[in-house]
């Protein structure tokens, strides 16, 4: 399985920053055998790399392969997708007219419980980790179940597939019915260090898959279960991911049930004087950190945000789920201007897509409607309104950059850069003929391009546009981990 | 092109009403050469549909093709877009950070008025017709634009290729750039008339291409323009399709630019003692009639609403659109509990999606904002604001019954009755194996099924729920326009 030398020549667009997407056009990168990025050159195509980048490099030609974007292609970088539930994926789709409570009593702990049968526990995790290749996604940060033997298959599948995860074993000690319930801390902490040893054995540099501590959300764990899985998170320096303030039914609930009494929390300059907000529950518990993923923080208050940017933890926004449990529309500009990190998380199956690039669009659609919302409610002037909207090279930060902040792998993925890591998708689109039909030849001849109609004139930020409005999986060609190919569109 | 005697085998899915999706399993449609459904049968394989039907039909099985769903394939009735801007397809997805306005003068108006190159046009229409069939529309209602010569070819192609259409030559006598504006009202109606009479040439019975009176928006239109269109769609009892408050400076420019004064209009019982509002301009001009198709209608008043719904005009709702222009988000649930008929538009490329599948979906979506933005307001309790989200068999009557309706084709399309043309798709899903790969056989073998995965214990309900939220241009595999094959999925 080792991954060979490997030169890749074309076009290669990725994010620099919230506010620019780089196009490196007739570039070159060069990938060694651990997938590492050692060189980067524009204007280069083979005769030059061989001529004088492989010289430098002291590579032999016939130790690479050469990888070619076609014309109208692109690298770009894997898609991290912050925030899945790999047991829910066979419910993505089915809501009813149900809002977060509810549907996590009728749809999804039935589901859940169920995966502790292995068969179907294989045959659910085995698809998720296919189809989120399939859509791009290098590096996932999974919710599994509270059983540890399929949460260990999902570490095997992930390890085999080659898909970079981050694999949570669910503890939850309260108010889940009785059939899906955790009896106890005590045994919470055993079956997630079962979870961990079993992925320290498996890969033990955890450069593939690694644990992640994962308190389902507050209202599903004792206070005393938090703390030891802070500690626990603390020792190890695992990262932890969780739930916050996805619904106001849900926020009332965290209320009643962490009074300070409970937590011990006192108003402070860093709670924002508010020790009972679901932020500060969480703060009292030790499970804010710089290594910590809230999923949703729709709701939070300025006083919650404070307190989140200054711990260092990050948001995976959800918007596909924002929009379809109903629970409200985060404000992902107003995180950015609290200097919080975002990133995107499908939220499988509070969302209804595996694909991050489905989330991002609804991450810009989304943002269309808290503006929307900040104009009509006159909290804000059209100006500052309009400043809610995200755009194409903000979502798709959010979706590579973001998203390697949230799962700690910054420095090494998420965006082409020398001493980065070869995490990338080659993106085609559908070109379009002058008689109107497709032409299949330019993209790979024959396949199915998708739905992106390219008519040869847009400008290449247009075309990446396109992508992110009416793209899908037929788009991404390929996808590498860490230099090694992962996925191939047949 | 003449098509044979069909007997379709399997299961059949459509909406009976809003509030009824109906499923036939083991069910037989028997089509006619003209494309009628002349019966339809429960509990009939093809055994008993030769036994027993075909000799009270007066078929001879020699003369009929047999169509048979697979296991977990579906028939269901063929969408209608009831409001698609042909000429602006190849802009799906470029909006960069504009709003209505703007968005329509820096990247509508010039690629439309480019279009008046007879082999551009050629290009982008063919591409949308292939493209709109592909997503399973079997008859949408299309603006064209100013030019009539690239207008007539736009019907010659929907005419070829078998969608049934209400193609709109684009009226806009002011207020547009120099480079892209009808001269004179009398240069639009012969323009327009020269439209008609080329659509009544290539099909005299008008039943698979019509025209359509098309001003396109007040803004745009004289008012005297607006008079002669009307007074030429009563003549010829055509039907009419234009824009009605999408945004709210573009309601307060048609304020500004027709006071009572300019429109004769006074306030009365009907027009909700408004004579200056947006619907109240369209129905001084007497563009508002049962034949009118209205797109958007996203900030209408409560005394617009009770005009709409006296005149019968029927509303496109465009939810794609709402979202990604930020124009604001329709109330639908407001619209039919007002007596207003409503179906779904793509709002091509103010919608980024040609798809009405897409629609349908971004319709229940944008619903919870509605819902969210009614509970947030304070101007509903939890309960009405529950009241406004739509549900899956909700958007799908939109997308099919309600399309039929507002195109004038009600008591012949949109669902599957005796009586009614088949005008239909044939739906297949992906099946999850045992092993979590795809079962590519049990859809038709090998072929890319699209991200609607199956796992086999999902209820039909769930099923079509799936497809609702998950679902692409890949599960339609085949469709058909009047009993005739005019789409197949390789």
């Amino acid at each position: 399985m080792a991954a060979r030398k490997t030169l890749y020549l074309g076009t290669f667009v990725h994010s620099k920053s919230l506010a620019e997407l780089e196009f490196l056009h007739d570039g070159a990168v060069f990938v060694n055998e651990s997938g590492a990025i050692v060189a980067i050159e524009e204007s280069c195509d083979e005769a030059k790399a061989k001529k004088e980048i492989f010289s430098r490099l002291g590579w032999a030609e016939t130790d690479v392969d050469i990888v070619r974007a076609k014309n109208g292609q692109f690298f770009f970088p894997g898609f991290i997708d912050t925030h899945i539930h790999a047991s829910q994926y066979p419910n993505a789709g089915i809501f009813g007219q149900s809002t977060l409570l509810d549907w996590l009593n009728t749809y999804t702990f039935p589901l859940e419980a169920s995966l502790a049968d292995p068969a179907k526990a294989r045959r659910v995790y085995s698809r998720v980790v296919r189809r989120t290749l399939a859509h791009g996604t290098t590096c996932a940060a999974y919710y599994a179940t509270i059983d540890a033997a399929s949460t260990n298959l999902l570490a095997d599948l992930c390890f085999a597939a080659g898909q970079r995860a981050l694999i949570g074993r669910v503890c939850m000690d309260q108010l889940s019915p009785d059939y899906y319930r955790d009896a106890s801390p005590e045994a919470v902490m055993a079956a997630t260090r079962q979870t961990i040893d079993h992925i320290r054995a498996v890969d033990p540099q955890m450069e593939i898959v690694r644990p992640i501590i994962t308190p389902r959300f507050a209202p599903a764990c004792s206070i005393d279960l938090m703390r030891q899985l802070a500690n626990l998170a603390n020792e190890q320096n695992l990262p932890i991911q969780t739930h916050i303030s996805e619904n106001v039914n849900e926020i009332a609930l965290v209320k009643s049930l962490f009074p300070p009494s409970a937590t011990g929390a006192a108003p402070s300059e860093d709670n924002g004087q508010d020790a009972t907000s679901y932020a500060a529950v969480y703060d009292a518990a030790g499970l804010l950190t710089e290594r910590t993923i809230l999923a949703h923080a729709v709701h939070l208050t300025e006083g919650e945000a404070r307190l989140v940017a200054r711990r260092g933890a990050k948001v995976s926004h959800c918007p596909c789920s924002n929009s379809a449990l109903g629970s409200g529309a985060a404000r992902v500009r107003w995180f950015l201007d609290r200097g919080i990190g975002c990133s995107l998380g499908s939220d499988v199956s509070g969302g209804y897509s595996p694909s991050v690039l489905e989330a991002a669009r609804a991450a810009v659609l989304v943002s269309r409607h808290v503006a929307q919302g900040a104009a009509a409610a006159g909290r804000a002037a059209q100006e500052e309104a309009d400043r809610q909207k995200l755009s194409v090279k903000e979502v798709l930060y959010l979706a590579t950059r973001g998203g390697a902040e949230a799962v700690g792998l910054a420095p090494k993925v998420g965006g082409f850069e020398v001493g980065m890591e070869w995490d990338a998708q080659l993106v085609g689109l559908c070109a379009v003929g002058e008689d109107g039909e497709v032409e299949g030849t330019e993209n790979g001849g024959g396949g199915d391009d998708g739905n992106v109609d390219v008519f040869g004139w847009e400008s290449w930020p247009d075309r990446i546009a396109k992508w992110v409005y009416t793209g899908d999986d037929r788009n991404t060609k390929k996808v590498w981990v860490k230099g090694r190919l992962v996925h191939e569109r047949k």
